[in-house]
């Protein structure tokens, strides 16, 4: 049951620590080029052949060989039989989820304005839910029932008009909570494929399944490969890179605790990232004696123990001011304050995707049933963009009508802009309403 | 003065139109691999070199040969001159343009929300400006005031932190009206470089050029091809295809006007697109003959002739309704409801980036004064996305606070579905706080 674990420790003092930081944050996201080969030719004979390339596809990689696309879709009732199906805490569980997830993400909806000048000219902008969204949902071992909630309801509550899921079995090996997630989510359309193909299929359409607007969702090098292919022809979601966590620690949480959110976060993959920082050296060891202690008991244990070694730090800062400013240096994807008074230092708080606030809010409480998305900016992308939530379902279209007055007022000035421009016919567009 | 033109002709009763359409639309996006290398490595070298490159870059690309970085920034007191020593009636129109596009954006801004739970436990979203964004503006010819102003001031608006403009200058020379419009936009520090090496300049900071979160803003194929490249170490906005009008008219607007519109739009270059939805075959004959009538009287009439022939069409349709449905499928960049009673259709359109009501709204009028942005989504992108805005320069951070009431009642939910997933540290972060 022993697992080596060793640790790295770092002090905001010793003056190599900015680079020390950022060698400790760097990830390596360059392309493989046998992937883009391979998801390159995936995508030309889905585009080229539709139904017959996925078929095809799905047979040499899922190992599931049907006759028709029709083989391959999951009817309404399949999913609802895999939610009757779950044990009463499993299927409360998943009800109480979506339900918070929904009240939550409700918020998020953006309305239509308009308003009306003196002149009657009229400005406002359009708010439309999407047509038609794609939902990647990774098969496998690694398919996780939460990601369809956080993933759907936003679509849902926009009001996107056909969500469709697709999820690979392979070998025909179905995730009852996946399809559970799906029926209690309201996805409208369940495909079995996934891969590229899936990608495709989704981004050009095929004989059997439509073109969608945007893809999100989750998957491997292989389908993220191929979103950043289709991107522009669709829209899609950010291109994750491994999930992080930050704790900003005071010494006043159980120790416990604090060791348990840092495996929590460890427990996803090799390269998950655990940070802690405090200014107390001695809560820092308090911190390393129960991780030491509590390891053994995780059944990830060997996961956890690389992704620590590999990626995780416990680094004493000076105060709690300067963890605020390497926090927003790192703008982490979770953000845990576990402090006995949080409030001033979420007022400090630039960047970042989440902001778990005092001792009770553990990431994983946002992870599953909080309400807030828990798809959320990695890899320092807090900086400039945001959770995944409604708004990444519906878009915008500018609205300007123009009175006789108002195109005389705004004739004269585009005009001259125009005419600065040389761009002659944008003048005169603007002058000949002018005359009348 | 005559210039040959050939304007295509669609009927939507032809039982082929729909493949001739989607083959009008079709633009090839694909990428040019000598472009890709050069690019790549312009952005290792600025990456590794820092000042050192962009120097080099600057010197062999744009003819600039100076000593050091700081000769190629602009002091704020050289964009007040630029703006200072324009003619009065151009002052006045940038003024009037800027005020009444910061006045719209203005609306945008999102203001952060949250909300308490009878438990006790707090939800909420923070929204925060980027620190710090950088814009490109392409130079030589096609260097446009309108672009900066609708660039910049969603930005300011958004309360970035600080905006650098990039321009380059080559040769030496420089663009007033870009430089004042800079200044009335309240552009924090603009440098005189341009091209793969700006975009690299900006993306990873140099010795004098700061790191910045964000790239917006137009530039040619090496421009395109470095923004797509440092996307996820910066954000950027849409890699922007070429520009499009659709004109929807019922036969009461002035021909000439028609005419005139679609000219506007041809005259950007020879990939622009102009096409008109109309149901009444004579008027579509009389905006013909408006079109070879004014051609000749065009500065760019060789432009505008080359996009009509090349990507333009006339197209009779069935009537407005089916126009609509036409629209949605092209989900046009500018659509133009050039209509004696444009309300209904307005309802009636799902996708576009911007919609011009009735006979006085003019694209023009939204290219330079109206106040919405100018930026706006091609090639069929507006089923997915939206006019640039304040909401790209603005981010969202969720807020979660648990009480121990609520520690207990979503641990349970979380504690469930964790071990559903097999991430038995996520179920024991969340039971540890549920025994307190």
């Amino acid at each position: 049951m022993s697992v080596q674990l060793s640790l790295r420790r770092l002090s905001s003092r010793d003056p190599e620590f900015l680079s020390a930081l950022d060698g400790l944050l760097a990830f390596d996201n360059s392309t493989d080029e046998a992937i883009e080969r391979t998801v390159a030719e995936i995508l030309i004979q889905v585009r080229t052949l539709g139904d017959g390339a996925v078929l095809e596809y799905t047979r040499r990689f899922d190992c599931l060989q049907v006759a028709s696309m029709v083989e391959l879709e999951l009817a309404p009732a399949v999913l609802a039989a895999a939610f009757a199906g779950l044990p009463k805490d499993q299927k409360q569980a998943l009800e109480i989820a979506a339900h918070r997830i929904r009240i939550y993400h409700e918020r998020q909806k953006a309305d239509s304005w308009e308003y009306t000048e003196a002149d009657g000219t009229r400005l406002g902008q359009k708010v439309t839910p999407l047509d038609r969204a794609g939902l990647y949902v990774p098969g496998g071992k690694a398919a996780y029932p939460s990601s369809v909630l956080m993933n759907a309801i936003p679509a849902k509550v926009a009001g996107v008009g056909e969500l469709i899921m697709v999820v690979p079995t392979p070998a025909g090996e179905r995730n009852a909570l996946v399809l559970a997630a799906a029926h209690l989510a309201g996805v409208d359309r369940v495909f079995t494929i996934g891969g590229a193909q899936a990608v495709a299929a989704l981004a050009y359409g095929t004989q059997t399944i439509p073109q969608v607007d945007k893809i999100v969702g989750p998957g491997n090098a292989y389908v993220a490969a191929a979103k950043r292919r289709v991107f522009g022809t669709v829209g899609i979601d950010m291109v994750a890179g491994p999930s992080e966590v930050l704790i900003i620690a005071d010494g006043s949480v159980d120790p416990d605790w604090i060791a348990m959110d840092l495996f929590a976060q460890a427990e996803h993959d090799e390269m998950a990232q655990s940070i802690l920082l405090c200014p107390d050296a001695a809560y820092i060891e308090r911190v390393a004696a129960s991780i030491a202690r509590l390891l053994p008991e995780m059944p990830r244990r060997e996961v956890i123990a690389a992704s620590l070694a590999g990626r995780g730090a416990l680094i004493q800062v000076s105060d709690l001011a300067e963890a605020c400013v390497i926090a927003n240096r790192i703008a982490p994807e979770h953000l845990e304050l576990a402090v006995a008074d949080p409030e001033p230092l979420v007022g400090r708080i630039r960047h970042a995707g989440a902001i778990f606030i005092g001792p009770y809010a553990s990431e994983s409480l946002g992870d599953y049933c909080a309400g807030p998305d828990h798809v959320l900016p990695t890899s320092r992308s807090a900086r400039f963009s945001s959770p995944l939530g409604v708004y990444d379902f519906q878009k915008r279209t500018s609205l300007i009508q123009v009175s006789a007055a108002g195109a005389r007022s705004l004739g004269a000035v585009a005009s001259v802009i125009a005419r600065g421009e040389g761009l002659v016919a944008h003048a005169r567009a603007a002058e000949l309403r002018m005359e009348k």
